[in-house]
Order: structure tokens, then C-alpha cells, then sequence
């Protein structure tokens, strides 16, 4: 019996007709521990995003299009792959809608599952949900513990805001609108609220932790074993309390008053302790987090300085190793991570390295592990996606390097994929506009050609945070997307993904900025944060316009001037000529 | 004492607090018959578009930003213009919101009143609305009387579709959604669904008409004295019945069942009127109607070719009469419809045409008249916007001339828009793309320079209908946006305004069709109606990337392979002198 069979085994002794296995943790964390990889477990699609749904006899695992090859290679045979947002393939809600009947029992962990999900499904179905919040991972042999690792303060000097004032404009939110209580279960906004970092999630420097901001107090749940007096004595000054972390649920049923609160980003235990009034409204540190403050832009940039070292001397390193020696993208990664970890105050990859050697360039969230290495030789593409948690901020950059001979093809996409970059990179835009307006010209160049690819152009990023976070994105369907304001930084990152033959994307962090005033009111653009050059043995000259070459080129200027006194005689002279 | 002053009188008899004045008829049409001007009437702005609030003593007058420099010069003293969508600028709801007490009463008369608007109002005010239904037409002097022109039948020659067919897709949609009854309000909806036509409203070929469409009958209420025994045999046949205009608001206070009505396309007291269940959706032949059939498609183009040859023919009498003779906007408005007078099946302008002198232009809905009436001289530029309606079709074009010498700004502003409007008509795109996604790629050149256009990018026409009609639209704000889908016809129309100084616009009419298939489904793209050259005079050549120079150059080549065999020896080597 495999992983399935079993809870399959499992419902039918419980007499479940489905349950649920999310990829989400208490918190509904992009990213997940260990402790919460049950779905990975089960599924063995080890992708970062899925939802599995099994019954007695089947089941189906939905995931986006960055994942639709790793998860038909990955997923037993007896797990039909869902491929999201693809015609004629519903949603998991969609789905159960269809396919639940009146006296069906759906089954899931509360703790794990998402509360506006749950209360979508209610809405949708015809009758009334039968559900039991049941934990099955008593299958799970070797499951991990739940991290605990020691939560530290993050310094004003990165930070640039203390708590106090980031609770005084949280309170001043919830002043205007009437509110008395305001739960938090996202990571990130804890962190950015209480400038507290942990080690909890792989990649993002958070702690397991809640919290409710009241109107003249706080309360920080956090793990009992990972903070000491010196947290407690620091935090009550500020008038905020710390609480244990099983002691939210309690706390939340016990609420009185009106509570703010964003179903969406709670689970759906939490939700059923609310008995106060209560608004399911965006956190409004979703905003305030996004839109980053003169210190943080000021840390970033810096951050952003020392990566670019690092990954500009990396290139320099493959370009000149790459003809002799044996690699492979392991080998490869390890060696971008020992440039990174020259870097003063790098602390950890802001996500797992993505090194995909030509063919598995197309699989979007490819990821060299023990079964797939491949050997790396001076011949075809070569993308590498990676990123890191420096103290002074977060990076995320994708490069793509031209190892040796490449086909036309791959030629050309690389040069179209660069069209589209410098495009969303150079746009001057009017106050107002949202990702939805802004994404179409990152992909205009690639539908000329019949082309696409399956991922948002871009996400905001987070300041020693996570690498992903709204409010803001580039994406083309996008009902609550939020406006591009000044002080937000966001990726700008196209690709390209030809199955079997080779993956092209190309990605910087922009940085939003005002431009002019006119009479038609506060002009917009962005400013690159990433400074490592664009390999120029890629591009065809002659499918850029005059404009985009000289915008190719300005980048480029600016990235010698920013990042050439840290290199060396040699890297600085090859670094010199990408201007031209 | 001003009509304001006179209707400010009345409120005070009539103990009214407010009393509200839009631009609509009974069916909330976009243009409305000088019967139902009473908005014009009191406050002297003669735009299109407008409403007016008037409280015991003040008035406001909010129009959109095509609207903003007009009714500044029209408004009397008393009247306040509010600028919509401009920063600060409260929407009329939220100025009644704010400004209303408990104890006022508002007043306004409900069959002229759009229902969304009263509903959304009252959702939105803390107390329950005080309202009274009241026509204060009394005070308006030598009011003209309604339109009753006859109405005549659409042969399916020219529309493709037999109304049987069309009620047929109609009903399929009401049993799908357990509709027993539709009503309909909207002309451009009834016309195009009952294949009729009339004269009711300036250059829209509608007739003033409700339609009540049950699951096997259907009914059209008509006034008495537009249509004949003919009309009434005609639609026996196909189970559609005709009833007196004024009989709707009886004949849905009776209606039993389930009504799928669409409450921001009806008058408030038809909304009182409904006393069984209802839906509030878009009317289904919205987008019915939005997608053209091969034969709307056959005879559009036809239609295209005509108004193509006219409008090119003006263009080179224009270019070579300037220099001599006396003209003002309006005698060229005139040589322009002389020359669509002279094509076949030509019934009338399409909407009131705008002929712009200088910096008229930048007066973005300006039309010429008895005060308002430039000499045109052989220097600078003039736009014209105009359109036709004729049995095969409606179109709808703008051009901007130059007439002699212009500036640096001048030239550069013509081909910056030139920029604009080549983008999106050239813009191949997957299936699944909204206005508000491809909007952006017409704006976008502009906003290099701080620049920017105050209306849509685009807007439906309907086949011999109205001029504009949804449910697509090229806009940077739309929750609403349809797809676009093949069959559809959009205006590409962006344009610059430079107040005191020019204004320049290009308008060509788009279908859309498909494009290749790919891995990423199918693609898109435009093919353009319309057929008139660009005045290559205004466009500075290094301004255009080589791309643009191949889409301007293949543009004219196609004006001139489309129109030239209609046109004399000299016209067509001067056409040909456009491609280069």
C-alpha cells in the first residue's frame, strides 16, 4: 500500500468521502516547515504549492503551472494531477461542488486548513457541509518535529520603525474603522509589526507565533521554548505582552468586542473560536509592510550591493570554469552559495536555489536534488534562480547564462524574454495603476511570437522577510490588486519554458519610485535594485529596438559603477565590457 | 432668476432638499432625445454626459474628463463643477452621503432615474432614504415633445440572425438560470434582439422600446404611433406580441415567476414596479450582440470600405483646398458629410461630429457651433472625430490633419499618439485578456512624457446601432471588463490634449479575430476596419521604432489595396504616396 492507499484505508475506517491535505501550516504560510509536509509526504510531489483531495478510492493533487512537470513526474499513479487555471479544469472548490453529495463527509485538520476556503465551499454547496476536523497524520511514519528555534529582536537600524509606531498606525486603522481587537496569524506581518526575526520556515527569517493587538495592549504568542527574559523584559515596555502559543485558540474564543481579522489568512480553527463581531478585512500591515520606509530602502539597496558581488563574481567565475572541470547543478549552486556567504551578514537563501541545466530550465520550480543532477557542460543555458536573507534585506534574482554554443531558438527566446524585462523595468507609469495594468508589457514581446509563461511577472518582496508578499503583484488577472506605490519593491521577472529543450527567465528587483509631476498628476517608475549584468552572449541585438538597447545599456553602466570598486582587476575589466 | 434659481424655487415649495437631474431617458440610454434635456436645459452644459444636483441653494454639475473644460465655459455662476474621477473629488454618492441628513428629502423623477444609483444609495447612506418621485419639468419652457418616429424591420441580410434565433439563445440562457421572465429596457439590447430599427434618438438608429421576454412568448412595447399592421403580423409569426409603450410599468407590477433583470440598465420606477423574484445580471444579449456574426462581419466591413472612401476623399480635398477659400470647423464638418451623403446606404452621422481646430482639439468632446465656430486656416492641426451609420454597419474614426506648418511639440505629440494607437492595434494577445490588460500598451509612450488621456482607450460599436456599447472596453480601471472575444468590434483612440495649444487623436475601429494556436491556447489579434490614411505630414519618423515604421507602412499598404479602385486618378496616386 502506498502513502495514499493507506489514508485511503484510514477514511474508509473513519467513514470520511474526502479529506483534504493543503500545503499550509497553522498560519497559512507560503513556505511550510518540515512538521507540516504531510501533503509532500502522501503525494510525493515535493513541490512548494498543491492541494491533494483524496477519497475512498481516488484523488487528485491541484498545482499551478509552475509545477505541472515536476508533479506528472512526481506524483504515483493512483493521484490524478489537477492542473490549475488550465480551461476545462475545475478548482478543488469547483470540484467538491460537483462531486460532494448531501450526506458526503469531508474531512480535514482545522489547524492546517484556510478559513475562507471552508467558508467559500459552505457558501457554494447546495446543502450543508458535513465536515469533521480530524488529524490523520498518524500515517505519517518519521514526521519531523515542529521547529522551535530562538526568536531575536531585529535592530531599529535595519528596520528603520519601532514596534511602538507600527502598532500606533495599526491602532489608528483600527481606531477609524471602529474596531477593538485584531488578530494576526501571518508570519510576516508579526515579524514586520513586532521587528522580530525567528528560524521556524526554511528561507524566511520568521517565528511560529500569533498575535492580537488590542487597542492599548498586545500580545505576542510565541513557542516557550524560543525566547528568553531579555523578549519579555523588551516587549513590555512597549506594552506588549507574551503569551504561550497554544493559548491563541483560548484567547480568541474569549474575545468580546469587534474583531479584525483577514479569513484568508487565518485558519479555519481559529475561525471557529471567533464569537465576537468580527470584519475579515485585509491586514492592514499587509500595506504598511509593503510600502518600504527610507531605512529599509536604504538597507535593501545595500543588501542588494552585496549580492550583486556575489552573483556577478559567480558569473564571472562560470564563465571562465565553465570549459574545464566537471559540474553539475548541485556543484554549481554550492559554489553560488560560497560567493553569497562571503558577504557580511548573509544569513540563509531566500528560497531553495533553482539550477536548471538546459531541458530543465522548462520546468519552472525545477530543483537539482540526489535524483536529478544533471552534469553541467560548456554548451546550451543555463538559468539559475536564487536569492538571499542578508540582515540588511532580502534579494531574488534570476540570471540566465549562456554556457557555450546555443541554438537560434534559445537565441532569440533569450533576447524576447529580454525584451519584456526592460519593458515592465523602464516604464514610467501614472499613479493609480496596478499590477493587472502593468504586467501586459512583460509578455507583449513573447505573445507576438505565440508565446507565454505560466507565473505572474512578478511578487513583492519582503525586507529580511519573506521573498513573496502582497499586497502588490504583477499578474494579469488579478481581482484585489493592489496600486504600485512608491516605496514598494517588486520582481520583475518574465520567462520563457520550452518543454524538453531549454528555460529562459531573466529577474530584477524594482524598486518603486515618483518620476515627474505633470498635469495628469504623480508619475511612477521603477529603479533596479539587482546589480549583476545580463549575459550578453544571449542577446540578438537585432531584435531589440534603439530604445531597449539603450536601456540594456544604462543598466549595465549602472551596475559597473555600483558594484565595480568590490571586484577584482580581472572581473572588473570583463565586467566593463557589458557597457558598450 | 437663472433655471437653476427657478428649480431652487421649486424645491423650496416642494420642501425638497435635493434634487437630482441626470442625462438619462426611461431606458438609461447613453444618448438621450431632446425630450429628456433637462439637465442641458438648467445648466446650460450641453456635453453628453453630466448630472445635475441642485439643493435649495447650491448646484453641482459632475461630469468626466472629456467634459471638464466645456462645462467650465458653460456653467452658469451657480453651478459648481465637480470633476469625476479626478483626486479629492467626491462621486455623487458619496457627496449625498456626506452632505445628506435624516430629515432630507431628495428628489428626483424615477423613470428618468437610473435604479442601481438609488439602490446603491441608499446601501450606502446611515438612515433610510427619504425620497420623492417628482418630474419638475413644469419650469422648463418650450420643451420639445418625445420622438415617435416609425419604426422599421432589420432585414436579416444585414444582421445575419432572425430574431427567433436570438430569443432562442436568450431563453436557453433564462432556463439554464431558472429564469421565467426577462425584461429589458436598453434599445440597442431590444433592437438588435428583435432585428427593428428606428429614430428615436440622434444618430443611433433606435426606436424608444421595452421588451418583456417570457419562456415561450415575448413582448414589445412600442409607441402607438410608430409601427403598422405589417410590424404587428411580423412579429405574430415568431410568438412576439406588441403592446403600447406606456404599458410596461403595469405589465411588471403583474409579473409572476423569476425575473432577470439588469437594475443598472432600468429606470427606478420600473424597479418599483417588480414585485416578484428577480436577478440582477447583464442583460445576456449584451454579449450576444458585442460578438459579430460572419454576416455582421461581411457587411461592417462593406460599411468600412464606404465610410473608408469618403473620409479618404475628404482628406484629399482637404489637403488641397486649405490653402485657398474661407472654412470654418463647421464648413468642413459639412464637405466631410457631403462625401458619406454621396455612399450608398448612408442614413446619418453616427454621433454628433467633432471638428477641432487648434486648441479645440484639446477640448476632448468638442463640437462646433453657432458661438463656437474657428476659421480654420492652412496651419496647425485639426481632428476630427465622425462617424456613420449605414444599413451595413456603423463606424467611427478620427484623424488628426495637419493643414500646414506645426510645431516641434505638435509633430512630436502626433506620433507619440501615433505610438499609441500602432501598439494596440498591432498587439497580438492569448485568449482570456481584458481592455483593462491591453489598455495599458496605448498609453504607455504618452506616459514617457508625463502625458496621458482623460477618457478610454476603446469602446464597442454595435452593427448599425449605437456607437458605443459594452460590454468591452479598452480602460486602466474596469472591475467589469469583458473578455475580449473574436467578432468584436473596439475603437483603438488615443490621443493627447494639450490645453490652449492642440489636440490630436487616431481612431480606427478593431475586430478582433484569432491569431495561431499554441501551447498556450489560442491566440488573438486586431484586424482594423477602418480605412483611411494616417497625415504622414505630422509624424516624425525617428520617433517611431522600426516595428512601427512596418505596422504604419503595412496599414497604408492595405488602405490602399482596400479603397483606391473607388477612388479618381489623383486621389489614388496621392493614397499611393503613403506607402512607403
Amino acid at each position: 500500500m502506498n502513502e495514499i492507499e493507506q489514508l485511503q484505508q484510514l477514511l474508509k475506517e473513519k467513514h470520511l468521502s474526502y479529506y483534504i491535505v493543503p500545503t499550509d501550516d497553522d498560519h497559512q504560510s507560503e513556505m511550510v516547515g518540515d512538521f507540516y509536509q504531510f501533503r509532500a509526504y502522501l503525494s510525493h510531489f515535493t513541490g512548494s504549492a498543491g492541494t491533494l483531495l483524496v477519497s475512498q478510492s481516488e484523488a487528485w493533487l491541484w498545482t499551478d503551472g509552475r509545477y505541472f512537470i515536476q508533479a506528472s513526474e512526481q506524483l504515483p499513479e493512483n493521484v490524478t494531477l489537477m492542473k490549475s487555471r488550465m480551461p476545462g479544469v475545475p478548482t478543488l472548490t469547483e470540484f467538491l461542488v460537483e462531486n460532494m453529495e448531501e450526506n458526503d463527509v469531508l474531512g480535514f485538520d482545522a489547524s492546517v486548513m484556510n478559513a475562507s476556503f471552508i467558508l467559500d465551499l459552505e457558501e457554494n454547496l447546495d446543502f450543508d457541509l458535513k465536515f469533521e476536523d480530524i488529524d490523520l497524520t498518524e500515517i505519517w511514519k518519521d514526521r519531523p518535529e515542529r521547529s522551535h528555534e530562538k526568536v531575536f529582536l531585529y535592530d531599529n537600524k535595519y528596520n528603520g520603525k519601532d514596534t511602538s509606531l507600527k502598532l500606533e498606525w495599526i491602532r489608528d486603522y483600527m481606531d477609524a474603522n471602529s474596531i477593538t481587537h485584531h488578530l494576526i496569524a501571518s508570519l510576516d506581518d508579526i515579524a514586520w509589526i513586532f521587528n522580530i526575526r525567528g528560524n521556524d520556515i526554511a528561507c524566511t527569517p520568521v517565528a511560529l507565533a500569533f498575535a492580537i493587538i488590542d487597542l492599548d495592549k498586545a500580545y505576542l504568542y510565541l513557542q516557550k521554548e524560543t525566547y528568553d527574559q531579555t523578549i519579555i523584559d523588551h516587549y513590555k515596555e512597549k506594552n506588549v505582552f507574551i503569551k504561550d502559543y497554544e493559548d491563541i485558540y483560548d484567547d480568541v474564543a474569549a474575545l468580546d468586542g469587534t474583531l479584525l481579522v483577514d479569513l484568508g489568512a487565518i485558519n479555519y480553527k481559529l475561525f471557529s473560536n471567533i464569537h465576537c463581531e468580527f470584519y475579515d478585512e485585509t491586514n492592514p500591515s499587509q500595506y504598511f509592510k509593503a510600502i518600504k520606509n527610507e531605512t529599509e530602502i536604504k538597507n535593501a539597496t545595500y543588501a542588494h550591493i552585496k549580492d550583486g558581488v556575489a552573483v556577478t563574481k559567480f558569473m564571472y567565475w562560470l564563465k571562465h570554469n565553465i570549459q574545464t572541470g566537471h559540474h553539475t547543478e548541485i556543484s554549481i549552486s554550492n559554489k553560488l552559495e560560497e560567493f553569497r556567504k562571503a558577504q557580511e551578514h548573509y544569513i540563509e537563501p531566500s528560497f531553495e536555489t533553482i539550477c536548471a541545466y538546459k531541458e530543465n530550465g522548462a520546468i519552472i520550480h525545477y530543483k537539482p536534488d540526489a535524483d536529478h543532477n544533471a552534469e553541467v557542460k560548456p554548451e546550451g543555458l543555463l538559468m539559475i534562480d536564487s536569492g538571499g536573507q542578508y540582515l540588511e534585506g532580502t534579494t531574488d534574482i534570476t540570471r540566465t547564462f549562456v554556457l557555450g554554443p546555443i541554438t537560434d531558438e534559445e537565441k532569440r527566446d533569450f533576447t524576447i524574454v529580454l525584451k519584456c524585462w526592460l519593458n515592465l523595468m523602464n516604464i514610467v507609469f501614472p499613479y493609480g495603476m496596478t499590477g493587472v495594468n502593468l504586467d501586459t508589457v512583460a509578455r507583449a514581446p513573447l505573445w507576438e511570437y505565440g508565446l507565454d509563461f505560466r507565473h505572474g511577472t512578478g511578487h513583492g518582496v519582503g525586507h529580511f522577510l519573506s521573498c513573496h508578499e502582497g499586497p502588490q503583484a504583477f499578474r494579469p488577472y488579478d481581482d484585489e490588486s493592489a496600486r504600485i506605490e512608491p516605496g514598494m519593491i517588486t520582481s520583475d521577472e518574465p520567462g520563457v519554458y520550452i518543454e524538453g529543450s531549454h528555460g529562459i527567465r531573466h529577474e530584477n528587483l524594482l524598486l518603486c519610485v515618483k518620476s515627474e509631476v505633470s498635469e495628469y498628476g504623480q508619475f511612477l517608475k521603477f529603479v533596479p535594485l539587482t546589480m549583476v549584468p545580463i549575459d550578453l552572449d544571449g542577446v540578438d541585438f537585432s531584435l531589440l529596438s534603439p530604445k531597449q538597447v539603450e536601456e540594456l545599456n544604462a543598466y549595465h553602466k549602472e551596475v559597473y559603477e555600483t558594484i565595480s570598486s568590490y571586484l577584482t582587476e580581472e572581473e572588473r575589466n570583463w565586467l566593463k565590457g557589458f557597457v558598450r
